[in-house]
């Protein structure tokens, strides 16, 4: 192919695949269309997954595939593109397992010159990879087992010399196949959901060290340049907020709104929360903040606490859903302690949501008299005690006491506890639900409901409400064609179809590897897609990839088992929600049903099944699948 | 809503709506949302004969609504803006009845005031509407009956004193309600296809002249300029073909790849092609090139001929599809005649491509011995005979002789004359095949077979079918997704899946009033559309309109019993077209049934009825359809 024609300016790349358990490595290299179809990221995890996995592999086996990608963005000199994923056969679900991270690995992979990583087998001793310039060394990692994350990314950078490599690595809790461990980037970033740092432990591998000094090719560097000169130039007024208080910024609206998800989703609305928001932080233990590749927002916090409880800064603070998670979910009102709680997390390489909600849930079962202080082990596992949140937490990742049990996560640790625990613990699929609360936005009930990975806000929307008065709301989505208000308390046909358009896109964005927060609307995201391969791409095409890449990801959960009756809410966000001021409806079994049968008809999916009927596979182009 | 948001602009229009029995009008206003979920032209023929025509109700009756209907581009500062639909239940097909014109008229009603016209009932006595600056009248049309259009239009010019109006008409053809009669716009554009004219006949409505001076508003005028101007600085390399031979500058390259259709459709080829091209044109009785609304390509012909055959310059020229059905497929080679029969059609009011494929089929009828001089009344029917071809438009005009049954379509022709001439009546779903050879392209094929107004160039593609060496086509449907090639021989999934994708715009292209022969890709005409309305649209949204129109046509379709088995093709088309150089393969029966499910399948319609699932309504934001 010709430079800069519409199919695009030859962009070509390299997969690396490597075998830990007969050491041996292979570069791919996928014609220019694999790219265009799959754009990397959540994509090139699909893909793969369904490709390589067969029914029944087992998770936390060496048949599993485990795959680090970054996205056509990644790396990219412009706000946003320091993602990448991770993916495999989820332990916590037992389908399609996949997480995205920011930082600086992805974009140092690409630099290093490779889009993405896949890993078959396992290793018989603990190693990690060092990916320099473009080659492979797979390396022992005997000195670095059972270390926090901040230690084995200093004692690689040592041993390599290099102070700028960048690593991703699994926690001691991934090295004890604690279901919801998650993968580690720069110690402080987390590709948190489905357990992929499990996937990860059970190689044997410890972290994939990277470094690389070639730039990503641009096809058009001034339109990428435009869009980050316009991101720069208007930062305060389009993200402000973002970088004044981080994700936790959003704490105070939704308590305001009755949707902050509190002692494990029996409220909405928590006492303390004034405390622990990200106005509060900012006031207080906050020292710094902190980017990702390229971005100038540089929302992630930087927290110290030199107390009692003592907070390392190096694994920087707390992002909203972790304040949700320790804080109003476990009634903790105590900043410094929810820091500490994110600190270990990162340190051990837990998943802050999954660690959170299952402890949460556990202290429901403590306040119920279904735990008990034998089962505790003498710890008074309330709401509100800071101090057991943080024991569990070191239970959990050192797999001992109670913490054995619930590091196996809230949906198998209620099938052993039982007693009636079943019916509260909060998880889609054996995964935990994050802090949005799906009874202010019914859509994002349906969302949770039917996502592949179980519930997930990053497979998701969080706000699909618009009433008359929402116009500047209703703006983003009329470019899709939604032009009447929707009301938050309804899973009517219109709310189906702009969830479906919606989500379709957010698994697009999820293959490209563009952070969500960014505030680009369609077209420029496209814009910036046509500026980094030169392909002339529509909003038409990249909905379709989305889509694509959505059904992928159902079809592999299908062959793993996963049927309709899977696609299902905890039944406690059928009741309503109290409130003096905001009382929330809640999402009726009926309604939710109604909701999912829509959804799968327009979807173009089996109504028995769930799975993507054959002609969606084929107007998706990925017949092969079928 | 205010000025200039993402929603719009405060777009407002009228929609005109008259009843001729008792002579009332009133005025429509539609909220914006209207505006943009269905933009005009077909999507306003489309919703209204959908809620306003029930099953069952004679298409030549006066329960018939009839639409004139503006698009949102149709009187903007730019090329291709100088179109408009005419819509009704078809009398050819008893089907949805739609067809589109370029020319002034559409532009003039926008500059009177309104967006659309819908006529109900039927005068007792002929009348014409005389529509200026925003006032209507009913006038008496008794002087202008049976009158040839150029009369009628000057006729109605000197009457009212106004040189500057613009008249679309129904000639004596319509008068006698010949089921192919079309409706003339400037005496030389035809809304030629599905009998628009023999429904405005059926109503005693002669004639609509418009008369306006208020220019259409524009949201963003530069950005309406800049491609106005685009378009006139590359107009030689963008159309200078087109500019040079109109729309004749096709034949010979159809003729070269054994696409031509010839003597009804049984060759590829015709011997006297090159005297009949559009280069030979232009090198004889070409004397002017003549334009649409504001467009600087000036494609239409302007002939004259002063012979034994004369040809009256008023009528304009023959058209690429007026060559075909009165050349290559009544295997006629003289040009003058051809033009004469362009004269006579345009002076009478009849679809070229429906008389010349009907006259085609009888001379086949006449040389297979089915019909004979006694039928004839003794004219020598055969294949080459132009006298005899301008003599059968005479008597079809007339309803005399042969012309009689000739004037009922070809389809209803065959019926009657039986004796196997239903097997090579080249029809769908009773509309006579343009001049586009299917075995070409299996892909149009399919179109042809689904179409909801029967065989239809104007709601198709041409040419779908993708070699490795064809880049500079793979470029425009690359921005779609399509990726790979596509052999002209398959109607596989992936060709379908471009079909649908092309077929869903093309719509969405009627209904904005563009023309197809304007070298904009998506994003200018999104652009373009941006520029005069405001809104932030999508390409996404706007295939989703297309999408929406067609199922809406589908709908009425079911309603008025047109399921499945009128989905096909004739026979002739699966046999072979011989050639020494570029032979065809034919489109198996079988082929084409696997297309035409595939199509269903994709498009979410039911497939034992072919109408549209409600999932599918509920997506595309018309479940009142159901």
């Amino acid at each position: 192919l010709e430079k800069e024609t519409d199919m695009g300016f030859g962009y070509s790349g390299k997969i690396l695949r490597i075998n830990l358990t007969d050491r041996s490595t292979q570069i791919e290299e996928p014609e220019e269309v694999f790219y265009r179809k799959y754009l990397g990221g959540e994509g090139f995890v699909a893909h793969t997954l369904l490709k390589e996995v067969g029914p029944g592999v087992d998770p936390l086996g060496p048949e599993n595939v485990l795959i680090f990608a970054a996205g056509m963005l990644t790396g990219a000199p412009v706000g946003g593109s320091g993602r990448q994923s991770v993916g495999a056969r989820s332990p916590l679900t037992g389908g399609f397992g996949e997480s995205e991270a920011g930082g600086f690995w992805g974009a140092e992979l690409k630099q290093a010159g490779f889009d993405a990583i896949i890993i078959l087998g396992a290793s018989e001793k603990p190693v990690y990879l060092w990916i320099n310039r473009g080659s492979v060394e797979i390396r022992d990692a005997s000195g670095l087992v059972g270390k926090t994350t901040a230690k084995v990314q200093q004692l690689i950078r040592e041993e390599l010399g290099d102070k700028r490599i960048r690593v991703a690595q699994v926690g001691p809790a991934g090295e004890r196949l604690v279901r919801y461990a998650c993968v580690i980037f720069d110690v402080n970033r987390a590709a948190g959901r489905t357990g992929m740092g499990a996937v990860m432990g059970s190689k044997n591998l410890k972290a994939i060290a990277v470094r690389g000094v070639q730039r990503v090719a641009l096809a058009h560097a001034e339109i990428v340049r435009e869009s980050a000169k316009w991101l720069s130039e208007n930062l305060e007024g389009l993200v402000g907020r973002r970088k004044a208080y981080g994700t936790a910024g959003c704490l105070l609206p939704q308590q305001y709104t009755n949707s902050l998800p509190t002692y494990n989703f029996q409220a909405g609305e928590f006492a303390g929360a004034e405390k622990i928001s990200g106005e509060r932080m900012a006031e207080t233990i906050l020292v710094d903040r902190d980017n990702c590749y390229a971005c100038p927002i540089y929302c992630k916090r930087v927290v110290e606490v030199d107390d009692e409880i003592k907070v390392d800064r190096a694994y920087g603070g707390p992002e909203f859903e972790t304040i949700g998670a320790f804080g109003s979910m476990c009634g903790v009102s105590d900043l410094k302690a929810i820091s500490k709680a994110n600190e270990l997390c990162n340190a051990y390489g837990l998943d802050t949501i999954s660690t959170g909600v299952t402890i949460s849930f556990a202290m429901e079962c403590f306040e119920k008299g279904i735990l008990t202080l034998a089962d505790t082990g003498g710890i008074e596992l309330r709401f509100g005690n800071a101090a057991a949140s943080l024991e569990m937490i070191q239970q959990i990742n050192d797999r001992t006491g109670l913490g054995k049990l619930l590091g196996e996560g809230s949906y198998r640790a209620a099938q052993v506890i039982g007693k009636g625990s079943e019916e509260f613990v909060m998880h889609v699929k054996g995964q935990e639900i994050p802090q949005q609360e799906p009874r202010a936005h019914h859509g994002l009930g349906l969302g949770y409901a039917v996502s592949p990975t179980g519930a997930d806000h990053v497979h998701n929307i969080y706000d699909q409400s618009y009433t008359d008065a929402d116009l500047p709301k209703m703006k983003s989505v009329a470019a899709l064609g939604i032009l009447e208000p929707l009301p938050y308390n309804t899973l009517n046909p219109a709310k189906v179809r702009l969830f479906r358009f919606e989500v379709n896109w957010m698994h697009m964005v999820n293959c490209i590897g563009l952070c969500i927060f960014l505030p680009y609307d369609y077209d420029r995201v496209r814009d910036i897609l046509h500026g980094i391969t030169g392909w002339n791409v529509t909003i038409w095409e990249l909905m379709h990839v989305g889509e694509r890449v959505l059904n992928l990801a159902r079809m592999f959960n299908a062959r793993q088992g996963l049927g309709i009756d899977k696609d299902i809410l905890p039944r406690r966000f059928s009741d309503p929600l109290k409130s003096k001021t905001v009382p929330l409806e809640g999402i009726a079994q009926q309604e939710l049903q109604q909701g999912v049968e829509t959804y799968y008809a327009m979807m173009g999916w089996d109504p028995v099944t769930g799975a993507p009927l054959r002609s969606k596979l084929q107007e998706l182009d990925i017949e092969w699948a079928a």
